[in-house]
């Protein structure tokens, strides 16, 4: 997908972001997440027995039917590459030809790799995430997230590869999952370890802030959080927020009102399994058939997109 | 490469490890992170232009080249994932065949790739590592690294998977470069918080001690840090240790020393640039020609065996 980031990346990551936002006046970023033992079962192989082939091509159908689905409700594919590597060597491809797919139909994406590593390394996964060798292999998502364990240097090599493209960064700060306070709640000096780390993603983010006012440098922060959320949008104002956890891990539209400016900006807000699983909740399985999971998906991310509108009054 | 695990894996991760360095009297890991441009020239292509293909068959003599000539002076092979993700997808191809090349050769492998996720992404890396749908598609490395910054239910999935192989898990505790003092060293009430997960780390061990006394979890600790590594070795005697940071990041064997329990067992010290490529730094150079770059490497290899070897005293 060579010629992705010179087309379409120009502009500055949060600036394009926040004018999505406001064009389509939604907050929603939809996770592609797929496992072959959740995908509705019209895309099952006939014998029930998967085979790589399969599941790539069952696979591929269903999140491109999703993408085409939820495209007018969102404004972010996330896809999460881990569903991707497990299917590789063809997870790979495929991740390719859905973040095109996506980006054709309007969606900005974000690469979750959750990457980290010393600098001569982390420089390699950030050549892995925006164009591959020789140079410029590979579709090239809007945005990578990344893990700060290893602080600035393992950090700096994206922040650097996503200058370069127009593209974002988010940094994990306050994770969405129930073991999340074991290391990040640790208190340090007053703070908690979280923090500390939102004010080393507010230092890398200073530099690198658009017209719209928010940086190319984003924060990860768990909508199962609410309070921390709210304190997090206060102590980093120029970072966009990526709010994981709504939806299957119980995070509700009020949970996340705060993680937006008085505009409504700043902020998108995921949900994975609750959109493009709805097929199988009991509220979508009467009104969609088995083959309407995309139909599923649309009125799931429409919802969430009302929803968090309501919460957030705009 | 299905069967691998079932072929050679039956044992305890760390049973495996402490009896390989016992019996090689090594204690060396070296790290497998090629980039085309320190390739040695004899393996660049004739018009000095890369391709996917050009670098793909580059990276794969260099590696093969490599591992067949350090085996003998070596314990462990590790392979970091950044630098074959980065060629993707060809990479993906090539990582599973050199992992097999290894096992061939009697290294054992361990794939560096960092992961973190929430408990059910973490499951699909884990799933990734070790054993790719449909089922047991891709070569399966004897361990893995993780990144703990997400906590137990990030970590749990690779564990889980492992055990069933007899695979094993390095959890980074106290990385080698520059920043990792930027959150690891954070006091939180009189522990920096690298103590906190090494806490974390020996819980999950305690439960998974084989027959050497060793658990099939580990930690990640740089020999850039002598004085936290020997605080550590004491606060984890379960744990294998996996010393990073030896040689071109500024380690040297009487930093590593304190990795080591009374009977030189317990901890592999790796080197990546150091060795793989030892060719292009001066003291090699005059003694092997360009094209003995895996000569090169397997003489520092043999060297550095030697100085971990004098400076333990085994």
């Amino acid at each position: 997908m060579s010629g992705i980031a010179s087309e379409t990346m120009a502009e500055h990551f949060a600036d394009r972001l926040m004018a999505a936002i406001a064009e389509r006046n939604s907050r929603v970023c939809v996770g592609i997440d797929p496992v072959p033992e959740r995908l509705p079962s019209v895309l099952h192989p006939p014998e029930g027995r998967w085979t790589e082939r399969s599941i790539s091509e069952a696979f591929e159908e269903f999140c491109s039917r999703i993408l085409r689905a939820v495209a007018e409700h969102a404004v972010v594919a996330k896809f999460n590459s881990a569903f991707f590597e497990a299917l590789s060597p063809l997870g790979v491809g495929l991740l390719d030809s859905l973040i095109s797919t996506a980006a054709d139909l309007g969606l900005l994406t974000i690469l979750d790799a959750k990457r980290s590593d010393i600098g001569s390394t982390a420089a390699a996964y950030a050549r892995a995430v925006f164009g591959r060798y020789p140079a410029d292999q590979g579709a090239v998502p809007d945005a990578v997230t990344v893990n700060p364990y290893l602080g600035s240097d393992g950090v700096m090599p994206f922040l650097t590869e996503a200058d370069d493209l127009g593209a974002g960064t988010f940094v994990l700060v306050k994770t969405s999952n129930p073991s999340s306070a074991e290391l990040q709640d640790l208190d340090a000096g007053g703070w908690p370890v979280y923090r500390h780390v939102a004010e080393l993603v507010k230092s890398w983010a200073e530099d690198r802030v658009g017209e719209s006012g928010y940086s190319s440098v984003g924060a990860v922060i768990g909508a199962t959080h609410p309070r921390q959320l709210a304190e997090l949008r206060e102590a980093m104002p120029q970072c966009p927020l990526l709010v994981p956890g709504y939806g299957a891990q119980g995070g509700a539209a009020a949970d996340v009102a705060a993680a937006f400016d008085a505009d409504g900006l700043g902020a998108i807000v995921n949900s994975s399994r609750g959109i493009i699983y709805a097929h199988a909740q009991e509220r979508y399985e009467k009104r969609f058939g088995p083959d309407d999971f995309d139909r599923a998906a649309a009125a799931a991310a429409e919802e969430m997109r009302r929803a968090i509108n309501d919460a957030i009054d705009v």
